[in-house]
This record gives C-alpha cells, structure tokens and sequence, in this order.
C-alpha cells in the first residue's frame, strides 16, 4: 500500500546528530582506527603499530587481581546456595543515589589518595557511568547553551565531544604556553574571559585536569591559589577534574583543590565541584565508574537526578565497594601504582633523552608530553605538525596524539601514553623512535 | 584574604538545572517517598504502605539464580588461577561498541521473544545504561529543542524527565480514552498533529509503548498499521518502545513494530526505532541494560558514538551474554515468566472484581489499569482523582499511581502494579482494598 507523504524530503535528525561536534574526525581518533586496522603483536604482527595514543593503566592490575583471587566472595554474585542472595539485591538496585556502601568506598578512597588532606562526605558523592558522563553532566548544570567554559590548553581532546556536543555550551581556551611550562596565568585567565564577553559570550565556569591531561604535571599551589581568586572575582563555577590523581608519581606532589578549600577555610565553595573516576588510577574504564564530587547542595541534588541517564550497574558497584573499603588494599596499590607508574615514566624519558627528545617535566599520568618541534624546522605550523603525526603513524608505525588534537597552541607537542603496554614494548617503541631520529640526522 | 567579586549574586546554575522537569515533585514520586517513609513489612511493619506504584519484575528471579548457580563460571571474574583473565579483559574493554557477543545476545534474546516473526542484526544494536537514556538518547538525535514528540495518553511519567529535561523537546499528548479501551486512533493522532502545527511546534516523530505502560495491553495490529500510515503520511520518525515485550502474557498476543515493518515490506524503515532494556523483562534494573534498534544508519552510527555517555559496564555485558544465547534457558524462561506473570494479572484483576471494581481488559506487563471512576461521583476532575489517591495512600496503606500522572484525560484511573512483591502481600493489598471498598458502601 502506497502512503502519499505530505513532507517531501527523506525523514530528518536533529542538528545535534548531524554536527561533527563529536569530534571523531580529529586525528587523535584517526590514529586509534590505524592502529585497529593493523596492530603491533609481539608474535603475530611484529610490524604493527604500537598503540601510543591510549592513557590506559595496565601497570598495576596484577594488585587488583591478586586482591579479587583472595577476596572470590567480592567477585561473585554468591546465589542462593550461600545463603545470601546478592544477585537479586543487586539486579533490583536501581535508585540514583547508589549503593551507599560503594559511595563511602569512593569517599574514602579519594580520602586516601590525597593522603587524608581532604575530606569528602559520601552524601555529595554522585555516581555517573565514567567521568565522561560526569563532566557533560556538570556542563549541563552549570551552562546554558551558547554560555561558555574556560578550558586551559593543551586540553583532553574529549571535552570537545563531551562538555559541547549535546549541551550547546562552547569551550573558550585559555591558551598556556611553553615558556612557563604550560601553566596557567591570571593574565591569560583574564585574556580569555575578556575574548568571550567581547564575543557577547557568557562565561560560567572554569574547567581544568589536575594533573593535567596531556601534560601529565599536577598544577601547582600557587597556580591553584591564582585560579580560585579569579573563578571568585568573576563569580563563575570551577570543575576540576581529578581522574590522574591517583597517578600522581609521589602524593605530596599533588595538590587538590579540595586541601586548597580547606586550607584557606573558603567561603564560597559552592562553585567547586570535583570529577574523578575509577578508569586511570585502578585501570577499570570498562567499569563505567565516574563521580561528580560537589560542594553544592543544589548541584548534588540535580546531578543526582540526572545521573538516571548514565547509573553505574550495581553489580559492579557491589563488587568493588569492599575492595575500595580495604585500606591495607588501597594504601598498598596507590604507593605501588605511584612508583611504578614513575619507573615506567622515568624509562620513557630516559629512552626518549638518548634519541635527542626532550619532554615536558612531568610528575603524573600515564603519559609524556613530547617536544618535537625542533623537527619542524620551517614549517612550524599545525600542518608541519601533522606531518610529523603521519610519519609517526605510518613510518614509525606508533600512534602518538599530536598536540594540536589538544587545542595546544605551540605546533610540534605530541603526547606519548607509556602505560597500556608491557615493558617489552615500550623499548620495542623508543627503538623506533631512536632509529627515525638517527635517520633524520643523516 | 578577601577577594572582590565583580559579578553580584551568587554562582547561577543553568535553566536546565533549575527548571522542574525532572517532575519529581508528581504524586507518582511523591508517592514512592510516602512507601520509603513506612515500607510494609510482614513481620516488622505488618501495617505500613504498601509498594504499588513500582513496575518491577520478582516474579522469575528464581529462573536466573537457578541458572546463575549451575553456570557459575559467567557468574565469577576468573581471575588468573583460572588461566583466563576475565577480569582484565572486561576491566579494559570501554570500546562503545559495547561487547560484540553481548549484542549478539541481545539481539538473539529479542528474536525469541518475537517467536522468531522478527530478525535483528547485532550490528543495529546500540547498548545504553537503561532505556531512560535509550530514549534520552534518540530524543536528542531525532529533534532540535522546541520541536516535538507525539506521545499517546496516558504515558508513562518518566517520559517528561527522559524526552524534555535535558534535550528541551517537547511531548504533544496524543489523547486517547475509555470509549475504545485507550486505542490510538487515525483522528486523535491528526488532531495531536494538527494542535501542534497550530502552536508552530515541529512534530518530529511519535513515541509509543507497546505493550503500553501504564495501560498492561499491547497494541493490535490495525492499529499499529494506522500509526505507520500516519507517521509515513508525516514524514515523522516512530519510537517502538517495546521494553515489557517479553512481558505479554501469550507470545502470540504481541506484534512488534518490527513484524510489521517485515510483514509489509515497509520501505522506509529508517524512520523506526526500536528501544529494549533488561530491566522488566528479565528483572534486571539495577544492570542497566538499555537498548536502541534502529532501522536508520545514520541513527545507529550517532547513538553508538552518544553510548560514550551512558555505557554498560562490560563486567555486567560479560555475565549475560552466554545466559541470553543459551536457547534452552532463554525460551524456557520467556515461557515461564508469561504464565507466573498471567497468574499473577488474573489473581489481582479477580480481587479486585470481587471488591466490585473494574480494570481495563489487559494482556501485559507488570501492572492493570483499574478504573476507580465510580468513586468519583460529583468530583470527576483531577482534585477528586487525587483525593482518592491520598486516601489510598494514608488510609488503605497502598502506593499506586493516579491516571493524571500519566496525562490520562479521564479521572479516576490507577496503575496498580503486582510483580514486586509475594503472592502473600498481593493478598494482603487485596484485602485491603477490598475492606475500603465496603467502608465506602457503607
């Protein structure tokens, strides 16, 4: 039966669907699907690309694993043959708050992480399905569409996707620079907060990665102190998005802005609002477990009802609570976490050194930040630099995320991940990267 | 130290945060929060509210732990002992493609629940953290803010939160009533249709439930045919919420969308969406599972790349797979769960005829739909329909959902949901209702 369509065109999306907003099309994605389509196998693909484009922790899962092989009570559902049915406690726990043991789990570990610097109350833990989630989440609450973020560059690629493609929010970077390390000045602050109110753009808040990500450095106190004057003077929101805190190669390197708070007994803290997440510290982003930490009651309540969108099973919730809950357990991984995640750091740099590359200084992370721009010689710009990436991508055979994929400024800065492999593998990497070096001289 | 604030008023949230359509403050949340306060229990709180007001499925819970218990390897992680490292390959896997095999499943278990009159291709199976945010979903891809979405009355409530809060589209009632059992028809739809053409609100597309929540009847085939006709005659997208299609208490007595669309060899078929989720079917809400079926290539490629907000955690992805491509289980539990939910609907529609009252004739789901119109009498406006709530409530210690917190243009009907409690307590409600019944005689 033939229906005569009173509309002429083909059925329509939204704009939000048909926007690149999702910013799939940068090269920091182009070089994952490289990698996909033909990737290094120490036996079955010798040649393939290593896959440097990935912050995934693989250094300390064998704690994680030891601690569940002990502990096989957490990593079942224990049915009713134990007396105890967990499995239908769980599959019917659906309220938005969360298991109240799995928030205390996460308060206490963030406690631990911070050395016990910080407090957090278990009643302004919201859970969110990954730090991606929480960060839209938070874009959501605290901006209007066509209001704006400050976000300090070199920046996570990701926000451009998550803080911007559904919320309608825009993201006005506050541009840093090599010659102070990359770190945030109130000059630059103040210069991007006037760009966007000349643009008749509202601005609501400030976010920033601390540690940073691409940087892989924490931000200093004083850097900190200088942020919160000015979030206070233009009266905006500040997110600080704290998922490497735990990576932080030594714990009195990292200060969060939660001590900042405490220490100066802050009177505003109601624009304050931490993100964190179980994916970098613990290695666990198939997990799905994010966390938006507020200072502002109408924000805890409002994100809580709109995590609906993005809950975290509770059958993962249940398995991790007493794991997270254990402070012998958790002490022991992030001191070993730390110090492995420095060795693998300190190799890197090393490897890199020898092969004439300088990086960043870096404290933190799962990755370098890589100074390639003496290579560009007479084409530093954006276009030498993706040069440079597909010689990487295509001869070195590594994928590396080139710093212009991170709105960073300065053309020739790459982040290298060093973390998502074995030892093995990243000598097989810093081999490549030497032998190209060498060829370049010649 | 005292920082001037240049802006005066305190930090501002976004209109989306302040704004009330979460729509928590309806008696249909009002009334949970009253359960929460006093919850009924056998021996404990052998007088306190009774829960009727939450479409949860206990009924077959049995039939998962059964099999859970006997498959115990998918229940557990496996960690190294093992030689298989389970736990290490679903902590990584984040790809928001969701687990290939888990798809797999997915579509396998939706095809046994159609008797196989339906086929569905794994790679047009986008996974979402529920069906909130499959709809949330598909609401941001199929329209732009300010434009809207047909939904028939009465609907359930959580469609104003999930279709309007964060992607600021709104829902145009189409009006349906007691004089043809609440069917959609051809006149209410145009009518639906031409109101908002005549506000200058864009229809973008129609959402429906089928079965129908809060109705617990699916829709007959004429009339689906009708819908197609119309929504083809508009050039506007359908939304096939089918996520209680497992629960219609005969497999031949439900007709998905997607029969119809094979049946006819309908050629626009990138107009219709498909959402799923585990949560009522199997029981399963606090997994999270959700799912988007989609006809429309370009649907399927954009909510695959929004997944990123809302992904299943792959330990949960992992622990069903092998359970819902177990044939056997799958169509032993399918059958199973029709006949305790069958018994369940006629052990409740026979109470409450004999305490003289009348519910819709249904054929699904978790709930009936209970016409308490004659009680009304001189007050058949939404006040009385609430008073009558209210005493259901305080007096008679039940929480069910009154028929205007569904948008039901008629007053005095009640969703009346059975499958989350025991027999036991359905008798007790029962009884209840039945003593307020003579009361009101009197």
């Amino acid at each position: 039966m033939a229906i005569e369509v009173e509309q002429s065109s083909s059925v329509g999306l939204s704009k939000i669907a048909v926007s690149d907003t999702h910013g799939e099309d940068s090269p920091y994605f182009a070089g994952w699907k490289a990698y996909d389509e033909n990737p290094y196998d120490e036996f079955k693909n010798p040649n393939g690309v290593i896959q440097m484009g990935l912050a995934e922790n693989q250094v300390s899962f064998d704690l994680l694993e030891d601690y569940l092989e002990k502990h096989s009570e957490s990593s079942t559902l224990r049915p009713r043959s134990s007396g105890i049915s967990n499995f239908r406690e769980n599959a019917l726990f659906q309220d938005y708050h969360g298991l109240l043991t799995f928030r205390k789990a996460m308060a206490s570990f963030m406690e631990r992480i911070r050395g016990g610097r910080a407090k957090f109350d278990p009643d302004r833990v919201v859970l969110t399905a990954g730090a991606t989630a929480a960060n839209e989440l938070l874009t959501f609450i605290l901006a209007d569409p066509g209001d704006a973020l400050l976000v300090p560059t070199p920046y996570y690629p990701g926000f451009d996707r998550d803080l911007r493609w559904r919320t309608g929010v825009q993201i006005v970077p506050v541009h840093c620079d090599s010659s102070n390390n990359f770190q945030v000045t109130p000059k630059a602050l103040e210069e991007a907060f006037n760009k966007a109110t000349s643009m008749n753009i509202k601005v609501k808040g400030l976010l920033m990665t601390n540690p940073s990500n691409p940087l892989g450095a924490s931000i200093q106190r004083s850097v900190l102190e200088e942020i919160l004057d000015f979030v206070t003077r233009k009266n905006i929101h500040l997110v600080s998005d704290e998922i490497y805190s735990g990576s932080v190669f030594s714990s009195s390197e990292f200060i969060s802005i939660a001590e900042i708070l405490e220490s100066r007994n802050y009177k505003d803290s109601e624009r304050v609002h931490i993100v964190y997440s179980l994916s970098k510290d613990l290695g666990l982003p198939g997990f799905r477990i994010g966390t938006i930490y507020s200072y502002n009651d109408k924000v805890v309540t409002t994100a809580r009802r709109m995590s609906s969108f993005s809950l975290i099973s509770a059958q993962t919730q249940h398995l991790l609570s007493s794991m997270l809950l254990d402070i012998e357990f958790t002490d022991n991984y992030i001191k070993t976490n730390r110090e492995r995640l420095r060795k693998r750091y300190e190799m890197i740099i090393g490897g890199l050194k020898k092969a004439g590359i300088e990086c960043l200084k870096g404290n933190a992370g799962l990755f370098c930040w890589m100074n390639l721009s003496p290579l560009l010689k007479n084409n530093s710009t954006r276009e030498g630099e993706l040069e440079l990436w597909d010689s990487f991508l295509h001869e070195v055979k590594l994928n590396i995320s080139p710093g212009s994929s991170c709105h960073c400024s300065e053309p020739g800065w790459f982040r290298v991940c060093f973390a998502n492999m074995s030892e093995q593998t990243l000598h097989i990497a810093l081999n490549r990267i030497s032998t190209f070096m060498e060829k370049r001289k010649n």
